[in-house]
């Protein structure tokens, strides 16, 4: 066994690290904290996670008024530390399970041990992967309405999706936008009705052009410019990469000063790919699941997943809160496991809450 | 297929009922309003669900400073009202699913019909069965520490209990009793580590006094003067009613003012018995589970579980909102598919969220 506490970057052992400061981590924070696990937390590349993107919550229960998505994760994080967790920036780059305490390393070159992870560092957004999108990211690409929307006022803005996130984001962009194109690759949309309600009014208002059966495939511009024109295609039964030989399929340029993707996320995982925790193909997390406690395990006992990490489907920021504060309370049966079989190697804080 | 509504008792036809309003039905409300479900939304037996029986909520994620158990249920209600729910007093009594729409029928006698139902009828307080108990329930007996500690001032309380929830009830009746007597049937609590710490904090100040490894056996007394005395056996090893003929084991009386229960949940699920929904011996609803949508649903397809009625394990009000969120969205997609699969039959409502 090597001892990771020579090591160069060695910081220190915590009993228990939690990747993530979205929902998932915040409510598993609050609930690993008050179990005395004393949880040291990792911001990740997007502290506070994907709510910190949107504007308004409406549908977080508890707030019948709504809250801004910054304002409630602030809230939460307020009450992490409320009760003794530690926030701090750091982003962990991989994960040794080949050894216990597991060995957990930093993008900064900073190396932690912990007896227990839970990884809540949720997913990213996802891109199409055309021509053009390298170098004009950040240039009139974006990702983020919320953050980038007012740039591009009174400009022709293409939204990318079909989706809740994709409403969303076009519906709050008619703020900036002279129109806001909303292109889908197919004919309906898999939005909440209340979202493609308020779509539709929007559209009945001029504001927003429904640009249906249509894919972006390929963006011109440069970084002084911006995005200046979008190729796109059209296909009148959906899908219309798939059918670019069809003779029913055209192709045609579109002038517009910004374009936001809102087509999914890709779940942040890549730091478990050397443990034993097992994924499906797109990086998701497989727990447990079932009925009784250790539902948020994974194969990896001391590893345990939360939020949308693991949750490719229902991905809402109360679905999110609760496997956090699930897979805080397994972590918590973990480690007390773990004190009980070895108490001459636990923590303190181990101890003493086993009085 | 009989005529509902020919039937005495019938009042309309609803796309979506929600039984319970606690943390999974209105966050199942919630949902299903911006959703355009509609949901007539019931209150059963204990509106509001058990969090309004807490004083205050510390762990609900997006509160830094705690709030009160009532206030949260009554955000959730504004809320759910806010997006079109209709909260109505009622207790469901029985649902047929032999036919579609299913119907359900209400203790009063109200019957309705619906497409959909989601079960979130929670838990209620279990008692032990022993003797004295039916006399004295209300009476000095009680399963509310928030509702009736404040009758017990200066006066020896016994609670009964070792989990999450005996400890609150022990620690907030500190500020009424004389003492608190926190009889436990084992040795070790089942409760979060922040629970416990606090309850021995009042231990050493004398506040709380622990009965371990001892079980009530019998309450005396009478309505008009209340409990008298509780009789007691202790056995060193503990569970002590199962070693009664132990000659370890003792008996003893003990003088009290007011006995307060906190030895868990039975799931309120009678009224689907006669229904093919799948359940535990103990009454616990079985859902599908699993990563993908869906997992709230039962085996009649158009009945969703959510909250205490499934989850016999974490039972936490953040886990329940997330479950109630998901089942609004499993009833969501399983009404589109009516929709699509007979359209002259769907309710106005429906066809109009198809637009």
């Amino acid at each position: 066994m090597t001892d990771v506490s020579a090591e160069d970057g060695f910081v220190e052992h915590r009993r228990l690290i939690v990747a993530g400061t979205g929902i998932a981590g915040l409510t598993a924070a609050i609930y690993a904290a008050r179990s005395n696990n004393d949880p040291l937390v990792l911001e990740g590349t997007e502290p506070g996670g994907q709510l910190t993107l949107t504007t308004e919550v409406d549908n977080f229960p508890g707030f019948p008024e709504g809250i801004s998505g910054p304002e409630l994760v602030n809230n939460m994080k307020e009450q992490a530390k409320r009760f003794g967790s530690e926030v701090k920036n750091g982003v962990v780059a991989d994960v040794d399970d080949s050894e216990r305490p597991f060995r957990v390393e930093l993008t900064n070159g900073d190396v932690y041990t912990a007896d227990a992870l839970i990884a809540a560092s949720g997913a990213s957004a996802r891109t199409l992967g055309i021509p053009g999108e390298d170098d004009l990211m950040g240039y009139g690409l974006s990702t983020c309405a919320t953050c980038d929307g007012a740039f591009f006022r009174d400009q022709k803005i293409v939204v990318v999706g079909g989706g809740d996130a994709a409403m969303e984001e076009a519906s709050f962009l008619t703020k900036f936008a002279s129109t806001v194109y909303l292109v889908h690759r197919r004919e309906e949309f898999r939005a909440e009705d209340y979202w493609i309600d308020r779509v539709m009014e929007q559209v009945d208002d001029g504001d927003i052009e429904l640009m249906l059966n249509t894919e972006v495939t390929e963006l011109h511009g440069s970084p002084e410019a911006g995005v200046e024109t979008v190729t796109m295609v059209r296909h009148p039964e959906g899908h219309p990469t798939d059918r670019l030989d069809d003779s029913q399929t055209e192709e045609f340029e579109f002038d517009a000063g910004a374009v936001f993707y809102a087509i999914g996320h890709t779940p942040n995982t890549d730091y478990l790919e050397n443990t034993g925790v097992r994924m499906d193909p797109e990086g998701y997390l497989k727990t447990n699941g079932g009925f009784e406690g250790g539902q948020t395990e994974t194969d990896v006992p001391g590893i345990f997943g939360a939020g949308d990490v693991v949750d490719f489907h229902y991905q809402q920021a109360i679905t999110a809160g609760g496997m956090g504060c699930k897979a805080a309370i397994d972590a918590d049966d973990y480690l007390e496991g773990l004190d009980r079989s070895s108490p001459e190697t636990a923590e303190p804080a181990a101890a003493e809450s086993d009085d």
